[in-house]
């Protein structure tokens, strides 16, 4: 017994390492094909390590052999290898008031289809896991295809609080739902569908039971679409701020997202920064987005009656058209900008403070009127951090719109990819074709 | 040389492997002496691996033979491993506006030595240096004695904006200090000590450099010093909310410190929780410090004559004084405290908002007050955090007094050697010794 403990025990070491070290591989691979001597260069590992590596990655599925190279023109050329980013793909839906949005990338972290669905979320809740659902199915069906590919997890982002670990939106005012088992609604209808789930832990086929479908809060997700998808690596320290009819928010600390204690971190919305000030939804006063959430931009840019304050048209051509005005020098809505741009600049400033990161990204509609919010944000930044210039902070905008938090939780669905490749399962290809990959390893 | 390198990182990443190996056993020992049985079970890790490791840990002079046991009363009993916790030490300074405070920690964190020296720094660069460097030397030369203790590092706490990088306080405004080389003017006058420090990496004797000084700002390390050794380890979300003329901050997630992407992060004090508030001695309007740091407590408590504002005599008494009237009573200290308390939440449940963080611990003059801050804040936190049972997060006192910056600032020295016991040289004690400890290894 003390024998056979031992045993597994030094290999759980080596197998821990090895997945380790497969993970760097997919990762490195993940910026772009390249030979084994230069993925050894990038990963430290050896040459032999890498090509033993990338044969178990070939057999897998996961890499395949790309263009030949001559590095530095000396010597037979090189083989490039390149991720088989086809192989596992992952869905990220996002729920909220009047829409579904879902969106399928590959292990690259790549879109590969992306929709968006009107539909009425508030009161309803079988409906809407029923529409999750098909929508989940519908993706399946047109990005995996007939290819080998399988399906890493399922991601769904929610608004208000949610309870990750159990599965539940516990409240979501907006959506007028209380303690909701999202997960457990929607797995019971993915388990009727054969979708090629990844094999469960320890088992050999992949599985029918839809076992990695996770659940999150949207502006949690969308803040990790900004740090995987959006900025530059090497930015681990990062803040979104997402605008809409509610202020969202999240924080990236050494590359890692904050997710607190009981999963409720990043709820920005209501911070006071208006001590006493105007009534929020949630019965408190002065939160943050009563001065910068969406409802605080119309009350500021115009009038009742004013065609940007019609609910029935889309959000974007309303948006347009306040920026149509502002870039025509229009007064009131240049104020309203000016007004709200700088209660946005005064609580990321507080946040600033706090967490000193290298990147703000503004999302949502502070991004669509980036060109006039940014500067404002940046102007209260100046002059309201203790560090020494903002502390290095940078202010960015969100590149992802309404697709951010659906985005994210499709990221959330390939982490575990990601962090182990042995997941996926062998594809059982004959032996000529890993032979090939195989060849220059020698 | 391809052979060569292979073999090289085949061996980096065994190694690897050992040294994280035993930093678990030494971090498991640090909760108390127990049987190599009880360590496998610990560490999951099996008992052949534990028993080599503690072999190693014993020829490096980490640990030693404890009691014996008899586990369940059934076969020969085991006997227990203990940390030699005198064989590693590290030194905390803090410098503040009016004292200097030094303590020395062993390996398993206990503190084993505390001084406070009043000096007047303000203004004072050299010959603060030359003092600190004196206690350094007083506290090695005490608590090293004759013993074979090495020292781990020397960690320094500062007030204001620090670069720990390039060992710099940039700006302390209450030091009236800008741009100044701490680390260096340190290092220059220790270098001329001979003290017992860690060798240098690669090096096979104790190096007579100080390699191992670092720096930080005093709430980072305060803050680092409530989750080292103040709370619950299992609580891996804590703030730190810390109460002076100042108010400071600092933010553990996950069980790490987060020091921000400039190592700018907790200037909670100048968030701006009233806009447009009192003027704060930073420039700007309705920092946080204004409206609950010391200043604004004695403003409110207490005429401009009275003894409790009298800077001349200990602030502890002065708090003393300020508890006794408000035990019998006294309604203008209960409103002072009232108004204060109600302020210091009204921050807090910013903070709360963003990072939901298992533990609030408040420190300095807040934890002094406690027994009536506390519930004053923990209301506010009810009212103001958007998470159902404000996200769970529980309010401490912390109790390490004066002593938390210093306290902070050895853990931070001590941790080299607790992610790397290795960095400790082997004791060149006699086989025998540690054959008795591998004894009941076979």
């Amino acid at each position: 017994m003390g024998g056979a403990t031992t045993h597994l025990a030094g290999r759980a070491d080596h197998a821990a390492v090895r997945r380790a070290n497969l993970a760097v591989v997919v990762r490195a691979l993940r910026a772009g094909a390249r030979t084994r001597a230069r993925l050894a260069t990038d990963t430290q590992l050896t040459k032999a390590t890498v090509s033993s590596l990338v044969a178990e990655l070939a057999g897998r599925g996961l890499v395949r052999s790309g263009a030949p190279t001559r590095a530095g023109g000396v010597g037979r050329p090189g083989q490039e290898v390149e991720l088989a980013a086809e192989r596992v793909l992952s869905i990220g839906v996002e729920l909220n008031v009047d829409y579904l949005c879902g969106v399928v990338l590959d292990l690259a972290g790549e879109q590969r289809a992306v929709v968006r669905t009107a539909f009425d979320v508030p009161g309803r809740i079988e409906a809407t896991a029923e529409e999750m659902a098909d929508l989940i199915v519908d993706l399946a069906g047109t990005a995996l295809g007939a290819d080998s590919a399988v399906l890493a997890g399922v991601g769904v982002a929610a608004p208000g609080l949610v309870d990750g670990a159990a599965g539940i939106v516990r409240v979501a005012p907006n959506l007028r739902w209380h303690d909701v088992p999202v997960l457990d609604l929607l797995a019971k209808r993915l388990a009727r569908v054969p979708l090629p789930w990844l094999p469960a832990p320890g088992g050999a086929e992949p599985s029918r039971e839809p076992v990695d479908v996770l659940i999150d809060n949207e502006a949690t997700l969308a803040t990790l679409a900004e740090y995987a998808g959006g900025v530059d690596p090497a930015e681990r320290d990062l803040i979104l701020v997402t605008g809409g009819v509610g202020v969202g928010g999240g924080l990236v600390v050494d590359g890692r997202l904050v997710r607190g204690s009981a999963g409720f971190a990043g709820e920005v919305g209501h911070i006071a920064v208006v001590p006493d000030g105007v009534l929020c939804g949630c019965g408190r006063r002065g939160c943050w987005e009563t001065v910068c959430g969406l409802g605080a931009l119309l009350d500021l840019a115009a009038a009742p009656d004013d065609t940007v304050r019609d609910h029935r048209r889309d959000l974007d051509e309303r948006l347009d058209l306040l920026l149509d005005r502002a870039r025509h020098g229009d007064a009131r809505t240049l104020q309203a900008f000016d007004k709200v741009g700088r209660a946005l600049g005064l609580g990321a400033a507080m946040l600033v403070n706090l967490t000193n990161p290298r990147v703000l990204v503004l999302g949502g509609y502070f991004a669509r009127l980036g060109e006039f919010l940014r500067p404002l944000v940046e102007a209260e930044l100046a002059d309201r951090v203790v560090a020494p210039d903002a502390g290095g902070v940078r202010v960015a905008l969100s590149r992802l719109g309404l697709a951010a938090a659906a985005t994210g939780a499709a990221h959330a669905a390939l982490a575990a990819v990601l962090d182990d490749p042995t997941l996926v399962p062998s594809t059982g290809a004959p032996p000529s074709a890993r032979e090939a990959l195989r060849k220059d390893t020698a």
